[in-house]
């Protein structure tokens, strides 16, 4: 087991286990990305984005990036949310301006019928990448690892890429669950698999992006995402080398089963931006920490707006309480056109309005 | 003022208005459409689509080939949802395969403030349509006439054309809320008069489509769509003739806001498949009727999963009670792959299921 510096920042940690902070702790959703001029310039040294996310050096670096500029609370693994089906030999690979593709789908009986979890030594870069990243961290802030839902991953394996209505792989689910069962399944032990790895390799929080389930009907939802993702938590390792793990689980569009999903055994719920912060914070209570929900587009205004937004998310999530976490965060991930300028003053604006609120409380 | 033949079926209008209904009635969001080989026939004899559109007998034509071929108990203009900005002079104009355009864009303030509400008269071809299809109808079923809501007609002036993240125009609503508004004054007296129009041209109910007040944050849906259905609702006709016109409100992704949208004066609110219909029932009570939410997805399965998941639907809304309202429908637009016995299937379903419901209750 690598030995790791003591963390010097668990303000993230803590208000995901809902426990007093000093300030609301901040990160973004794709911090380390193409809005950052230092992101771009190791992109293109790696030549592709493939080339960037399956090397531990590059994406140690480009991690590390948004910690360097910002006094983010947090990193987040570089990584691509499909090198799981990718390691079940789908064959992952991207058109520029297209995003990812699969060579492989899962169409007929015959291709589900022999999907199978991958052998964990194919996804070995990404655990090398975690520990690497957790040593360079040289515990400023903590590393979270994740990885896409089940039902999100079972969507680029079927319809084998994006898609505007996920017409493909909804017609599996409603032709023929049975299939479409046995493909979550497979997912669902591979995603846990996948996780309790990144924990080993030094992971300090998991989280699960479920971009998809938003595009489930209610009903479907719970059967064909919610419940693989409960299935994850069951399996997931909730401490490691003597610490709690706390586990995120983020249903993009997935507002009106906030209580479904804050009951599946997770420490804290994403929430996009058209969920009322303190609506949601009523309807979970104490349960569970709440991660969000500034709308993205917010950081395209000047400053004076983006701190009167940040102030109007805090106000609304409202005075931390004893057993209340808030972890403030963007609604979705942060758009490629940002000002990187924006960022500083989001993260400042955080810090220091939580901190004036608590003073105050 | 038109004289028309009377009405045989207002199971649709007694639904709006919660009164008892013999059965559920059901009819389709973009019905006259694609999908329909007799459509895709009209559409190449017209030579484009605003040449369908803007010519009241092809649009008669085809606003009529659904209620001929199905059972359904509404029939609905066929239109653009950008006729209104098309009249302001944007200039709208269609690439294959890539959805509506605007030659002119609403970017500066120069621009915001030259826009005007639009004359009626460059818009009398849809006002021809509708007492054209009201007639050609004759009775057999009434005609919804519907426009695009305030927000959704400004995401489309601003941007030029759809979009993935509607970052443009959210950059103004946050960097000049003032121009924001502007634009949503004019769209909504614009919108106003252009569904009042129709009524007296011969619509006997009408629908606002607020496509994309799901892509809004908590906060601003309501400052920036909301609030301008609300005073579109206000300046409404609610009767004509000596009928009363309900008034149906759709927010796709707006089942968050469910209450809210149920207190702006509308009959009845559009749901997609996203919202529990037992919930939202619970929810506004009898204050409006409630239409939808199959997913379209489920016109892709065999017959026997389309009438399950439409017995499905009905059972989430329950009994109709003395004061309550449900019309069926998809949870948005039916898919132009959509096989046409599908339809046939699930408007069947409906019909039966209901009748058979109501006999038990």
């Amino acid at each position: 087991m690598p030995i790791f510096a003591p963390l010097q920042n668990d303000t993230f940690l803590r208000a995901l286990q809902r426990q007093p902070t000093a300030y609301t702790p901040v990160w973004l959703m794709r911090q380390a990305g193409r809005y950052l001029p230092e992101y771009r310039a190791t992109r293109q040294r790696a030549g592709s984005f493939l080339g960037l996310a399956k090397n531990p050096d590059y994406a140690t670096e480009v991690t590390l990036q948004p910690i360097d500029r910002y006094p983010l609370d947090a990193a987040i693994l570089f990584s691509d949310i499909l090198t799981v089906p990718d390691a079940m030999g789908l064959g992952l690979y991207f058109v520029d301006g297209e995003g990812p593709k699969f060579e492989r789908t899962l169409r007929d009986e015959q291709s589900v019928m022999a999907l199978r979890a991958p052998d964990l030594s194919n996804l070995q870069y990404v655990f090398d990448a975690v520990t690497q990243i957790r040593r360079e961290l040289n515990g400023r802030v903590p590393l979270i690892g994740f990885s896409g839902s089940p039902w999100t991953l079972a969507c680029y394996m079927v319809e084998g890429g994006g898609s505007d209505d996920y017409r493909t792989v909804k017609s599996m689910l409603y032709q023929r669950p049975d299939l479409m069962h046995r493909i979550l399944e497979t997912n669902a032990q591979a995603v846990a698999a996948y996780l309790n790895a990144q924990i080993e390799a030094g992971a300090q929080a998991v989280m699960i992006f479920d971009s998809w389930g938003g595009a489930l009907a209610d009903g479907a939802y719970q059967q064909f995402s919610l419940a693989y993702m409960k299935q994850v938590m069951g399996q997931l390792k909730r401490s490691h080398d003597g610490q709690p793990i706390p586990a995120i689980c983020f249903t993009k569009g997935g507002g009106l089963w906030l209580e479904q999903i804050a009951a599946i055994g997770c420490d804290a719920v994403g929430l996009d931006w058209t969920v009322n912060l303190a609506r949601a914070r009523a309807l979970v209570g104490d349960q569970v920490a709440l991660q969000g929900n500034l709308d993205p587009v917010v950081l395209f205004a000047g400053a004076a707006q983006i701190e009167a937004e940040v102030a109007k998310a805090l106000a609304s999530f409202g005075a931390p309480g004893a057993n209340s976490g808030h972890v403030f965060n963007l609604g979705h991930g942060i758009s490629q056109y940002t000002p990187p300028e924006a960022v500083a003053t989001m993260v400042e604006a955080v810090h220091a309005l939580s901190r004036t609120m608590r003073r105050a409380a």
